[in-house]
């Protein structure tokens, strides 16, 4: 008889302990309708992930801990692998393997990630204990994200001692095209091991991650047996054929220990159910996907229902509403148009067209009389001085003010409309258009935000967002005829040359022999160099590249190197 | 005859590999004139110390060891310990033993922390290899940082191995008492061994951090027997008394390596040095000079010459007026009077007195026009809505735009007014009071910004910060007759709760326990929580206490626990 097992792909909030652990108990019960043997959660399930500094609270763990004795009770019957905080002299980050209604065994994970994002050697020891886990007809391996990341890992010493079936409980952030590397690493590792993997994975935003699902099956021969929803919450049972054959013989160098768990319950009498594969998106839409659930989510989960921002007639502004009413409903978005002395007829035109098309609020505030009591007030300093970016930056920063005024009067969130490539450079205005709760396109360079603007507008099948948006030429428009390429190179060149220096970490004469211009390459990377104090005061976003601006690049503000 | 060491306590920059160099030269070169036989340099001397994800391109580790190998030429007739970055495989946390004109040997930094505002696993791989030198007459160890703090450290098997001297080449940030804490541990650590230690520290300001110096010797009986400056670049050069002791016999487990190093050259000819012990400072004062220095250096070391900070009249902007005219003399700071409809006639003669005291200049900008001008295109939004927080915040962010615009205009760092209490509560407006480059008193609880106003008065023997500035209620001014403890707590009651809370990570329960009052625990531990958002916008500001909010404490935005 075919061995049942759940993938419980649950969208956790970091520090919610009772919400969380109402979760599980919901995944359970559901699991348990579904006559599972075995239901799987996400990594830290009861905590959240990541749930970073929380995690010195001793109150904090404490209480995690007492979830997990409150959700053992209710495993009557089956098997629950659930994510937790597990104090034992040091921390650990640690698996329940919650049995017929104890605690019958903890799993630690032994490859704790400390690179990009992760932090987990600033809280966590590793394991060193390697369990395997017969459970009814099938002997299990427990596993933890990065655990199965490593060569040679755990895995592969649960594999030989016997393991059929490798469960993985992760939260695997999201970038574009992290799904398909995952699936292969795990294809990969299945047939290393000759053993079935089952991957459950986090999905939701947490701050500037997105952990995007796709919780999935992999059978011993590598083929992908059974594939979850992305970016959604999704209970994934796959019966996984099992055979009654006996445990190789123990070699004498393993360290792994053989954990007994017997089946309370004979399941003959349950049919069986058929292997479900999701299809995956592709890149673009799991792209926008990944902006909408991480824009939800920071603004949901921090207690907002609201949110507005800034609509210049400009395509970041425009794709950002554009998100934002996919992710919150367009009720729940309020576009400004804040028009300056030197915004065009055609900006604000653009901007009205795209608020009709969202069906979104726009409220018009207009900038030119508070810019002139500005000048005024600073004619004194500034005398005859020429206009220089101040002015620009005083327009700026009247609409960041604008905004956050509307913000504490209204209780609305303010998204900020950069994106990667401005952020980079720091082509932005600190305490101006930087402002905001949410950069929703903080990690999404200029060229990727076309491209995303394009894929909307096909999708619905008409111009949502604005043709005329989408072909003028970027501006500020903070002085007379300003555009964005009298200052940067085009974004066509400018954006390789960023991803060179920052999410490959090139260096100059390196990112020149791919063909650029010395000149350029040497202001586009001072300006990145110069621009850290900006980025290290900008809002959170969501990050869809392998490295994003955050916790995943740690640059000193104060350093001299310029290669 | 004793053996002479240099301690090289000098003041790096991060990235700055040739300037780093030079220092290290010119420090040889006078550990030669003082006729030294070893002379030791920080930790990661080379790289500046903490280079962060610069250590990520290869590029630099690269241009970082050829800096070593020039600086070994460099060496004849002496020995020099340098700390680089040294990439072998993997990358270690390094000390170059150069001698005589080569590079001798590497030691590799075993103990790497990774907690507070450490991150150092994300980049090093741990040294497995225990070396010792024969150095002339003298065996000694070398260990990095770390290495000497945790117990049973390679200092044990080095001293178990001969060494009669431990160096130990640091780079310790700053907080307040933390030079205390260094000396009981050197000291205990050379009882322990029954071995002379010679530490050295590095000096100056990175960011958030602030290394002090007082680089030490002391004795295998745990006398200190030499104590470099605080806070200043030092070289001390200490006679270290040495017998020629056969070294003990080998253990059968010492995992120890013998090196051998024969000195160039007798330096019988010398006369003996007297061994200098710099008086410690007194607690507020080292205190005051730690926000000195990291002052001068975040503002010199991202090369601005001069800054502008909003005066109030209050007691924080008084303090950091004070501060920055020390660090930086009174021609590079000006002040600016801000006044809004509610600042009173005294606020802005307070503020007059102190720029006339620091012979700062002042200049005045009122606000009320710029603010009317916000109201008026604001009306049609608001209608009749009650005035709340965010006409307070209106005016805060005009202040910080006009401090901006200044800045932008004549290239002035802006200085940052807020303290920790504020900070920790929220009580602070984003792009308003928080605008900034640098925030001197982030670290500075409000109690403590007393403290530190009251001692620099005493020590000019005069009242430079204006004793009504001292003896007034806080207050924003913001609204008629605002103060600042109709919103919050008096602050001999705020800073012990959030002491407790933020730094010793205590429970709610707990710290009602320690006698305060629950709905203000609550209430304050709450304003915490919810404030993180704002912090994570904040500028930069020196640590002097043992957790300051930025690296040393990494919270989630999105959290929804509360204890």
């Amino acid at each position: 008889m075919p061995y049942r097992i759940a993938l419980a792909q649950i969208n956790t909030t970091v520090g919610d302990l009772d919400g969380n652990a109402d979760k599980i108990l919901r995944g359970i019960e559901r699991a348990r309708e579904a006559h599972a043997d075995v239901v799987a959660f996400p990594e830290l399930t009861v905590t959240g992930y990541p749930p970073e500094d929380l995690l010195l609270k001793q109150r904090f763990v404490q209480q995690n801990v007492e979830r997990i004795s409150r959700i053992a009770e209710a495993t009557t019957g089956l098997t629950a692998i659930v994510g937790f905080a597990h104090p034992e002299g040091r921390l650990y980050n640690a698996a329940a393997i919650l049995h017929d209604g104890r605690l019958a065994d903890i799993y630690h994970k032994s490859a704790l990630p400390n690179y990009g994002v992760f932090d987990e050697k600033r809280y966590f020891e590793s394991g060193r204990r390697v369990p395997v886990y017969r459970i009814g007809s099938m002997i299990v391996g427990v596993s933890i994200c990065e655990d199965i990341w490593v060569e040679d890992g755990v895995y592969l010493e649960q594999a030989e001692a016997g393991a059929r079936l490798l469960v993985n409980i992760s939260a695997s952030p999201y970038h574009a095209g992290k799904g398909r590397e995952r699936e292969e690493l795990l294809r990969a590792r299945a047939r290393r091991c000759n053993a079935g993997i089952a991957f459950v994975n986090l999905v939701g935003g947490q701050d500037e991650l997105v952990f995007d699902g796709q919780s999935a099956v992999v059978l011993p021969d590598g083929r992908l047996l059974a594939l979850a929803e992305q970016f959604e919450e999704d209970l994934l049972v796959v019966d996984f054929p099992s055979e009654e054959a006996p445990p190789p013989p123990r070699r004498a160098d393993s360290r792994v220990e053989r954990v007994d768990l017997r089946a309370s319950e004979t399941r003959n009498s349950r049919g069986a159910v058929a292997p479900r594969i999701e299809a995956p998106l592709d890149e673009t839409e799991e792209i926008y996907r990944a902006l909408v659930l991480g824009t939800h989510d920071y603004v949901r989960k921090n207690g907002f229902e609201k949110v507005v921002l800034g609509l210049s007639g400009g395509i970041d502004s425009a794709l950002t509403a554009t998100i934002a009413a996919d992710a919150l409903g367009s009720a729940n978005v309020t576009g400004v148009a804040l028009p300056s002395p030197f915004s065009s007829a055609a900006s604000l035109a653009d901007a009205q067209e795209l608020a009709h098309n969202l069906d979104i609020a726009l409220k018009t505030v207009p900038i030119a009389r508070i810019f002139d009591a500005y000048l005024g007030e600073l004619h004194a300093e500034f005398g005859d001085r020429p206009r220089d970016v101040t002015e620009e930056n005083i327009q700026a920063r009247i609409r960041g003010t604008i905004l956050m005024a509307l913000s504490n009067k209204f209780c609305w969130l303010v998204l900020s409309t950069g994106n990667k490539s401005e952020i980079g450079v720091g082509y932005a205005t600190l305490y101006g258009d930087m402002a905001g709760g949410f950069a929703v396109l903080k990690d999404v360079p200029k060229t990727l935000v076309y491209r995303l603007a394009r894929h909307r507008n096909a999708k619905s099948g008409w111009a949502v967002i604005p043709e005329n948006t989408l072909r003028k030429a970027p501006s500020a428009e903070l002085r007379p005829d300003q555009k964005d390429e009298d200052t940067l190179p085009p974004y066509n060149v400018l954006d390789p040359i960023l991803e060179a220096y920052v999410e490959k970490d090139m260096a100059r004469d390196e990112i020149v022999a791919l063909g650029y211009d010395p000149e350029t390459v040497s202001r586009v990377t001072r300006m990145v160099d110069r621009s850290e104090y900006k980025r290290r005061q900008g809002a959170p976003g969501v990050k869809i590249t392998p490295r994003a601006y955050g916790k995943d690049r740690r640059f000193p503000i104060t350093q001299t190197y310029r290669g």
